[in-house]
């Protein structure tokens, strides 16, 4: 496969167009819970965003698992006995089954039988395994292939190493006027699969680039923004260990996943149910008149789990289009960079960053003096002359002056007035600038 | 117009008819925000109800506000140049938008026209308009006329006067054995407007006498009943700054307006959305068996906003047939004594002095020994022979023996238990003389 | 009616047959508030169960009520003036009203008329109806009969005797590890009714013996389970009254009552409306994908009335299959030995056994270390390949590392999952084993 060209040097692209190339890029790393492809990878994403890059050695404990030995993948191939090539893991990442130990023998077909996964009902997709603990080994081809395979035995050679290493990650903390922590986290193990999780990957570093692109003197951050990058299950757990003493600054969280197929958008609430976040989102959505299928949390799927531990509780959702086994290319071949759209991407990116603003914009505010609507002519804000079909004053100006007891947020007035929490905010902007509200502590 | 008879001289009239013949007296006045209009109508008013009638100064600072100074039109008409009068004020108040400045001008058409109101699609109709801080002048007229009228220019003449004067205002505090207050709202600016609002003042009278004429020695009324008759919006911020003292004594309040006309009961929740007000209101429709269309509070409409900013939040609910902006003559010259119907008012008289019963009867009730059913039949309070289609004990009774246990008033029994408030109320009479439960205090 | 022979002597019956034979047993028996057919029901109950059975002496104070003079019936006829027997005590218990006085008389018809009871709509049943507290006498007879019934006069015959005698009621208590008991209750005060109460009855026997079955060295019960059958209201208050030191014991109780027909299920809520057993309840429903029209408390009905009026508030639902007055045979001849089934019996029992074991193991647990997932593999509960169409980790397994933070029950986390209750009562076993959980205390 080509080296793509970095995104960076193309500054004409559309945010959707360069978070796919960037996909493109990454695509033919083969990335697993440790190794090169994940290093490479994580390097990467570090050329763009100012991560910390992390190596944690195997045999290191966290919380109740092991980091384990690193695995390193040069080749694998299985050739006919009359020296063909018949499956390459130079064609494909996929072909061989994740943490697959060396091999290098001739075996009749019935015993490399055991050692291959395909899917019948899918004879021209490539399947997705992984074996992290199984000692084992193994390929996924095409059924096709396989059905075709008929010779008695086959040579298999897999040239890897398990080994002692360590554990690669990145993170990057971007911090704002407070220590209350936005956790954005993608998981980075699965090889060239573009939806699970280049798409995230990707959208959580365009993310990254967004939020380090405001702030300022002029406008400085309100919260901190922490962006993980680690491989799943394990990879969290590291992170967590190793970030203990922080953990209680995260209040809002999110694992993006699937995030670059043309379907709609799925998200999965936090275990509290009902944090900010899990309102952010549902009102981000409405705000935009798009649908959202929310579900709520189940301790199967992505690293929200991990999150969302009962010794840690935190507020952590996931956020999707598509979700995990909602789309039929989900672990195949076919989930490659024509099923991730660069539109959708693009898409996933403002709603999420808008997600990010209103966590940014939300406040509670309280009346200076509420006894009272005050007088909004003198002040400017009113129009004079009050007419037969509705006052010129904006009812979002209203609600805010209503609700401002120090007891609302924004987004409590958004939910509770029914108005975009954007209207809301421009109120609130104005009746403070009026002198009419202040911020609560 | 006539002056009408005043319908004390009629006794043969039922509520409705007479709260009509009362709405008839009003209709001529042009009442604004403040002067002899608005005066002469709280006046009259005094004249059925012992109301305190109160001035008070252009120039008083109330809450955010400031009262403005006073208003009086005396005359106001279109001529055109040959002498023939095309727009009178005496026709109909409606003509000259509140708060017009005095004018004696010739203008020309095009100059004018930016200084009359019509409503192009209800082309026989006058709209209605104010202009309480514009410091501008106005006409309003029917679209029909306004199109005949053709000349290059025409005369306008607005005889008024703007000038430090006073808010007139009038309320009534008609004492209890408790202090806890019943507030009961009709606002009285608008000029020739039936529904809105001359029937909220005609109803929010009647039920004035009522109250008056309960109580005394046999059965004192348990509730204070303050009843408020101001301008809106500055006349609620003069009364609320003028009563702030004793604003905790609200308990229970009804903004009154729109009641007169034959559409259905439409009740608009106080802020706190669930105050015994909103349920009381709720309970009576359901008990009359008569359609209820409740909404939730909003920052917008008539003075509840007010009464609920957030500083003072109390729970004031607006009571409405058709509401405001929900009949297509609201704020027109066909909101007229044609549109409002006696037996709408008298509907809308009669379910707001069941309300007013209802608070009054409510209470907290525990039973004395609640343990157990008590022997109901040597009470005689059990029919002797228990028959297979159910035992004679009334259910209603039953539910109060259960329920009283000190943390549930009527009102909660009547909403748990799904039976009218009257048969719980008469079942607590009948529980409480046998000596099985008494209030709570 | 022949006396048939004791199911004990028949160990091949099914349970729902051996409940059937044991209310054929009691069928025949005339049972009332107090007397001889409920003294020889209770003994025969405690033929089966080490009942305790108790006497309280007429006149005792219970509670608000008193314990009335004992009733005892020997015999109740109507006569032609010529001799012939035509309504006959021995045919039917129904056919005597309840607590009826003695009489020996002859009277015309227009005034035995008056002392006749019957059902026009439903001319072959005979009706059931009492007079505790009537002071009278009367019969109860099909409209058909009655309707041939064309003398002028009758003679009419009660032997019985109201005197002071004492009310038997019998209860049971199977201690275990905790005081925490588990109440059955059975009303015992109706004559030749099958499904009102002998199917309560004969369930509430048969799930006696499942407790005493249980427990024993190797599994102790954890709750204490008591058992009682009483007369109805009178039984109930006398019962609570002599028992109310220790009532604070119940955590649960269940009132059963019309168990036996084929009617679906029905539950009463507890007057608290969400206690555990009203929970529980629903819940095995759920897990056997039967279907349950739960009903919230009303002060009608059974028993249920007494243990949940206000000064005891006890945690108590009523449990049935078609519930009173929802079967067309209710209170009447047709409530017989052909209505009641054996296979709606033994539902019945499995339904409410399953009721009990839930009560028995839902405990609370709390994650030894909640951080993280645990690594089930090295556990051996985890399937060491993860295949693409979901672990083998079993989802239920999840469900409790993720919910046991000390706050929740088993039944919260199957209410809150969606799993049975038994799947997380096997995966909490599973998790405990492995040192995963604890019991909170």
């Amino acid at each position: 496969m080509d080296i793509a060209v970095p995104s960076e040097t193309r500054p004409d692209l559309s945010p959707g167009a360069a978070m796919h190339a960037f996909m493109r890029e990454l695509f033919p790393l083969c990335r697993s819970i440790t190794g090169p492809g994940l290093r490479e990878t994580i390097q990467r994403i570090a050329g763009r965003i100012p991560l910390q890059v992390h190596e944690v050695p195997s045999g290191t404990d966290v919380l109740d698992w092991t980091v384990p030995d690193e695995w390193t993948i040069r080749a694998a191939r299985i050739e006919s006995l009359d020296g063909r090539t018949l499956v390459d893991f130079r064609d494909s990442t996929l072909h061989v089954v994740g943490y697959s130990r060396p091999v290098d023998a001739v075996l009749p077909r019935a015993e490399l039988a055991r050692h291959v996964h395909t899917l019948p009902d899918k004879p021209d997709l490539i399947p997705y395994h992984t074996g992290y603990f199984a000692n084992s080994w193994g390929f996924c081809v095409t059924h096709r292939l396989w059905e075709s395979m008929t010779d008695d035995a086959y040579r298999v050679v897999i040239d890897s190493t398990l080994a002692p290493g360590s554990l690669t990650y990145g993170d990057l903390l971007v911090p704002g006027e407070s220590t209350d922590e936005v956790l954005i986290h993608a998981h980075c193990c699965h090889p060239s699969l573009a939806n699970d999780n280049l798409s995230g990957i990707a959208v959580a570093t365009w993310l990254a680039q967004r939020v380090l692109a405001q702030g300022g003197l002029r406008r400085p951050r309100r919260l901190s923004y922490r962006f993980v990058f680690v491989p799943a299950t394990i990879g969290a757990i590291t992170w967590l260990a190793r970030n203990e003493p922080t953990l209680d600054r995260i209040r809002h969280g999110l694992v993006l996943t699937c995030v670059g197929d043309p379907g709609g958008f799925h998200y999965k609430r936090s275990r509290r149910g009902d944090a900010v976040i899990d309102r952010a989102v549902a009102q981000v959505c409405r705000d935009r008149g798009i649908s959202l299928d929310v579900r709520p949390f189940r301790p199967t799927g992505y690293d929200e789990r991990q999150y969302g531990s009962p010794g840690f509780d935190l507020p952590v959702g996931c956020f999707m289009r598509s979700p995990d086994r909602g789309f039929p290319e989900y672990h195949t071949s076919a989930d490659n960079l024509d099923l991730v759209r660069p539109e959708a991407l693009e898409e996933s990116y403002e709603v999420l960053g808008e997600v990010l603003d209103l966590l940014e914009a939300d406040r509670v505010w309280r009346r200076v003096d509420g006894r009272g609507e005050p007088q909004l002519g003198r002040r400017g804000l009113y129009r004079l002359l009050s007419a037969q079909q509705g006052a010129a004053c904006q009812e979002s100006l209203l609600w805010v002056l209503n609700l401002a007891d120090g007891t609302r947020s924004l987004l409590d007035m958004a939910e509770h007035s029914g108005l975009s929490f954007r209207e809301l905010r421009d109120a609130a902007a104005l009746a403070a600038e009026a002198g009419l509200i202040v911020e609560t502590a």
